[in-house]
């Protein structure tokens, strides 16, 4: 049976890019997407997220709105930091068409829910936002989120300096609550975080290709990778393929040839607000319920990964 | 040929224990001791290497005194954290008779560049305090370094909280500008962390069959073992056998079950000053400098160590 697959996005460029690969690959069926706040604003994110599954002649795939804001917060404000890595509208200011489908009546977390009792095994969630759908699921009904096959995060910086901070990741930091709630259970986690993704950046001339093409699609695309590569880290090197890296590592495991297996927690006080770490009693227990990616095989997913995209846009 | 090592010390109760358990060592042949501030201070650290060998009838090994303080402080003053943990003589209270022997004239930078030179890949550096003396000999003479086979350090806290600070563990911490100089450099490093000598900690129930033996020696050896296990976490749980399990990784690689091939850097500034940790930059470097242990084979040294300890001490 194909994998079924539940992507949950604050759409977000390189969501934007992931929902696209997650459309490409034949290996794995993407049977919904659920939306939060992050990147954008939860209304931002569940129109963009609308949007391009237009775009790719797929409004059959369901589209469910979560959070629109953090566990401890009550609003959700997208920062100048964010408008330069993702533009104003989320999508590197590009315009995608605007879909006639609406997003659905049931909550992300319902729709996790009742997905994973549906699909079970034959279901993987792949989670590139802040955690706060995920952690409201898993407070609603751990057993159901306990059927489902794995569940991969885009999400932590272990070995390496945060993008949010210098102890934080971005998805991390955005909801740390969330964040270690779901980190803290004893849910099957595969974490691909900054430590990997880092080493999946692609440059101008890796998306070229893509403006070659020479379609709407290929225009709209090309537009909002070119925008997200030369503002995440303000200067050329490029952007990193974190939340298309978390749905490959979903789709073919195999992608991964190092991870770590550990128990995390999350600090939440301090300047360390965010940081996922481990600390003595954690490594002392006997079963670790996350395995953190440490090392990728960045060429073929890059190489694989931009090709993809080249065939999606013709 | 048996494989040579020289043991860098501040000496320190799990130091004690790590030049013990390398005299019990067959496999190995600890041919030289260098001393440093840390866990207590310098002199203080090269009294009890001096006494410790005396007491095994090991004269012949010579000490090699070295760095007083860190490379940016004119001075070292013990805290109370220390004294609570290794006691205010550095080895838990205990009295060990007092050697005949003195140090060497010769540094411990200066033996440790001469050693390299005339045993090359015979010879394994085993750093187990700050690492003011392996930066001060790389400074000199890089290219003598170069020829021994590896360094192992313990030293550093990546994916777990520090001991020093939550971000740095302490013989990091206690010189970071060195160990800066030193994890940034290209030589061939192997890092036994806070990640995983936190996996090996001796209870008293480990430690009672020593005290059982009923020599002069063991009664000693007892002695500052039963202090640092009840002194160093503060709680009952036991104390971390750091610098032992060091020493054993340099002699027997197999008992690391995992580790990370990695280019690290020391943060200097703010909180995080000791932090060890990776950056986007160094994640993309092709030559990784680093082997950082992530997993042990906790059972099987905390075995062999404590019996080879028994042994010994008969």
């Amino acid at each position: 049976m194909t994998r079924k697959l539940l992507l949950d996005v604050d759409t977000g460029i390189d969501d934007a890019l992931a929902i696209t690969y997650a459309l490409s690959q034949k290996a794995g069926d993407l049977i919904a997407v659920s939306t939060i706040f992050g990147n954008t604003e939860l209304k931002t994110a569940t129109k963009n997220t609308l949007d391009l599954l237009s775009l790719f002649g797929r409004e059959d795939i369901p589209v469910y709105p979560g959070a629109s804001h953090p566990w401890e917060k009550e609003e959700w404000i997208v920062n100048e930091h964010l408008h330069r890595i993702h533009g104003y509208n989320g999508i590197g200011d590009v315009r995608l068409p605007s879909s006639s489908k609406k997003a659905e009546e049931e909550s992300a977390p319902d729709a996790m829910i009742r997905l994973c009792r549906e699909y079970q095994k034959d279901l993987t969630l792949v989670c590139v936002g802040p955690l706060t759908n995920l952690a409201d699921a898993l407070k609603k009904d751990e057993e159901a989120l306990h059927l489902c096959e794995k569940i991969v995060i885009m999400g932590g910086a272990l070995t390496i300096r945060g993008n949010a901070t210098p102890y934080s990741e971005a998805n991390i930091h955005n909801d740390p609550e969330a964040a270690k709630y779901v980190l803290e259970s004893d849910l099957p986690l595969v974490l691909i975080g900054l430590d990997v993704t880092l080493k999946t950046i692609i440059t101008g001339s890796d998306i070229a290709s893509w403006k070659e093409i020479d379609t709407d699609k290929s225009e709209l695309l090309y537009g909002a990778a070119a925008y997200y590569y030369t503002g995440e880290f303000g200067d050329v090197i490029g952007g990193a393929m974190h939340d298309p890296l978390a749905y490959a590592c979903a789709l073919y495991p195999e992608l991964i040839k190092d991870s770590l297996p550990i128990c995390l927690t999350v600090d939440l006080e301090g300047e360390s607000r965010g940081r996922t770490v481990t600390d003595r009693d954690l490594l002392n227990k006997e079963h670790k319920t996350t395995q953190y990616a440490l090392d990728v095989d960045e060429k073929a997913f890059l190489d694989s990964f931009t090709s993809s995209i080249r065939d999606i846009l013709r």
